[in-house]
């Protein structure tokens, strides 16, 4: 225990004394900046249609990226493991039709060259945070990455599985804090917002929250995301679908338009508060 | 897994369906009102002196409430143990200069009724949660009660152990999340923000929350704190020491004056934006 | 992390460098030496023909010490609690008709005293490992104690707790292991066989473990069983009911009178694979 | 909670009501039989002498298999990373030389087909229990696969990821637990025992235990694997090392040839008081 040292054994990721916060650029969208980024989108990429609507109502909220899976890491073989390579198409139209650039996550590392095509940023879920061929792959892409903690990561690891990332040649990584797992079974994982707080001290690279996975529970995803930005996040991961109720995975977690709407305008209330914007 | 529902098995504690929020006095202190309740005070009492300058930059900050322990938990039994009786009187002396009211612990249930006289309202600390005789005394003592979490003490037993103190004559009883143990080490404990906004939804008993034992480290209490609040607590527990480096007990979490004044503004900002004040 | 060592902190716990392993006696019943104990009986004390039946095939499948709770720890307030002092009395007609010497736990520092009058033995549950003021009792009672860790306790407290009951004047105390709590939900806690294997190396006191709380589940009871001898326990504390179906309380975990023989026989086996007895 | 049922989400993998025990060969080796499988070998290969001395004391102790890691997966980019290719060619030398079955790690879905080349069975590891692309190809590849438990997997995830590997055409799948993480810091992980009994109910599929990473420590190994045994291990994965002060990575846990030995007549012992044999 005790208060985490900049560590020698990251020293691409660590943050050296007196060095300024990095700013990573996806688009115009800048991390890790004044602005907090809303990034918002379904689970899964089901059809164009849905990611067209998703699009226009993320971007009015003030949400400024697009998220949606085309490849699903699911737990269960026999479930839908989403549309591949054909989501990659949808999710090209929605950003050109929208102007929101786009991230999604690889599961493969025989598919990173393909979606780093398509994708503005690439994300590394919870189960890939230590999958090292991937990690090398996605920092050799060129593209910037977006990696997700594991539900049983550590500080420490995850800062070593980024290093991975840049030792590999990537520059722009951010951190996602999703929740972690313990004893605790009310909610779908425990939200560690105080992770947010030690990464924004000992790395020079933004830290986001997906408030959605932590929660499991729609009720419950706005205050999450409120913590987090209070706790220093630099942007939000948030599910959300026109539809929920007919979403073809975790429509449980996935707000609607109007609650999207509501917290986006419940989270700028406190990124305001402590002088940044949304 | 899954969503709480208002449980049959704590009657008195659970919320029902439309019923208001409780408001606990202590004093004039209300937790659960719009207003933000923050308590300071030093993890362990120690002297007269101390306990004065303590509760004058507390109240000069804005704090309302004083906490300071006269009988410490401690791991091991040949570590300093609190000054008992002597503790009280100092307490009482504080409070009398101050017109804080103020919160102690007990640990003993033969000390419920001597502490009750002191102190204006009884904390139950973390490892004492499922202490049942104690919960019993306590909740018949006449006196509100602070129910602390334990490092690992799920919601629904947290709520059985409140019904504990309802049902033995209790009325008043305040909830403090303060950080639950989980596997990953790098500060103390992991404050589970996601905790504060359950209770609100499934009880109509006010929740605090104690960002210095979850942080472990006061360069991070202060995020943990706004957090806190950005998630809907009714208030905060915070440790403080007019002078850190001499406190005999948890001094490396414990803010100094002018630290306790920072987070106080730092705090306020983020209850203004949610329409509250502290 | 990295290997215990023998602590400062705990000097009348640790073992001490060649420190021979102490027998704690109850009454003829030795535990750490050569024989494994085996301590059978109700988790409630529901009326004395339970007893006395109990005892019996207890002490025919090669028991040698019976348990029964006159007061139980209930996480809700509303489950039965015990028969209390009525419960004593019951033990106490047990032991006298079968020569066994009875465990019972006390849960309150009030209680020391008289429990002491009657039982053998001790026992400090898991939700009371951190209850100093018991356990300094529970150490000046002159009784052998049974100390339970605590479904959130490391080894490190364990040993800090069993500290205050030898500083309090006690001698005799035994551990027992019952599962810690974890993320994983299919049994009812998680054994920690490797406290086991720990403890032996670092104190010189004898350790148990129950494997019905840890299991939760009486298909899996003697399995554990068996791996806790393997692992190098002392005796083991296990649940059994005449009429499981009819249990007050934990009866899905409780053997019936043929299983407990048979476990008795399975775990015999391992014993003396290991040049031991039971 | 509650005792798992036999899952209809995961049907090649449950135990179907009357299905006797899948035996799982690997060359002469049989899992799930009577006799229980000791394989031994290093963390990393290392050299050609290395392996070869390391088969001869292992098959002398009564090991039936050789272990030994190719492709090492560590938390940072800038430790060991293993041989790779050249560890193949030295596994095959030494399984030519013994006549000891290799098995070793693949991490990468690229590498599966040239490792099944070699490998007798391919080890998925802990960190990859969730890389949905790498099962796939290690059940397509025709030869029999070791799944590790992940730090963080439930049982029940744990059997979903073994029915993507036989839903991908596999139908040898041997599970290993190698404990799990939690609260406690003494031993690098907790061996979850309790997962070995359950699997081995709910589950035709052979279960063994990997011991050395679960304690972390030579000095708890053995106590460990006995554990393992008398739970219903049908195997051992242990680490050992000619020298190990000289090993190249986890040299803390890594038996030298007597310990080795040693393990294995402690663990032969209660084999046979199970009626099996090692």
């Amino acid at each position: 225990m005790g208060a985490p040292q900049p560590g020698k054994s990251t020293p691409l990721v660590s943050r050296k004394s007196g060095q300024p916060a990095t700013i990573v650029a996806v688009g115009d969208v800048r991390f890790g900046g004044r602005k907090v980024v809303l990034i918002g989108g379904p689970c899964a990429v089901e059809n164009s249609d849905q990611m067209t609507r998703t699009a226009a109502y993320v971007s009015a909220a003030g949400g400024s990226m697009l998220r949606g899976g085309a490849w699903k890491p699911r737990t269960n073989p026999y479930d839908f493991q989403g549309l591949g390579e054909a989501g990659l198409e949808i999710l090209a139209e929605a950003r050109q039709a929208s102007g929101l650039p786009v991230v999604t996550e690889v599961l493969d590392p025989r598919d990173v060259e393909l979606v780093a095509e398509t994708a503005d940023m690439l994300q590394i879920g919870s189960r890939n945070v230590q999958n090292f061929p991937l990690l090398r792959e996605a920092g050799a892409s060129g593209r910037p990455v977006l990696l997700k903690r594991g539900m049983m990561t550590t500080i420490n690891e995850w800062l070593s599985s980024a290093e991975y990332v840049l030792a590999a040649g990537g520059s722009d990584l951010v951190f996602c804090e999703r929740g972690i797992r313990t004893f605790e079974p009310t909610l779908r994982n425990t939200l560690d917002v105080g992770s947010v707080a030690v990464l924004k001290d000992i790395t020079h690279l933004p830290v986001i929250v997906d408030p959605s996975h932590a929660a499991g529970d729609v009720r419950f995803v706005t205050a999450l995301a409120r913590a987090a930005i209070a706790a220093g996040a630099d942007g939000l991961l948030v599910e959300t679908h026109f539809a929920p109720k007919q979403a073809l995975s975790d429509g449980a977690q996935s707000l609607g338009p109007d609650q999207f709407a509501d917290l986006a305008e419940s989270c700028r209330a406190i990124a305001r508060a402590l002088d940044r914007d949304l």
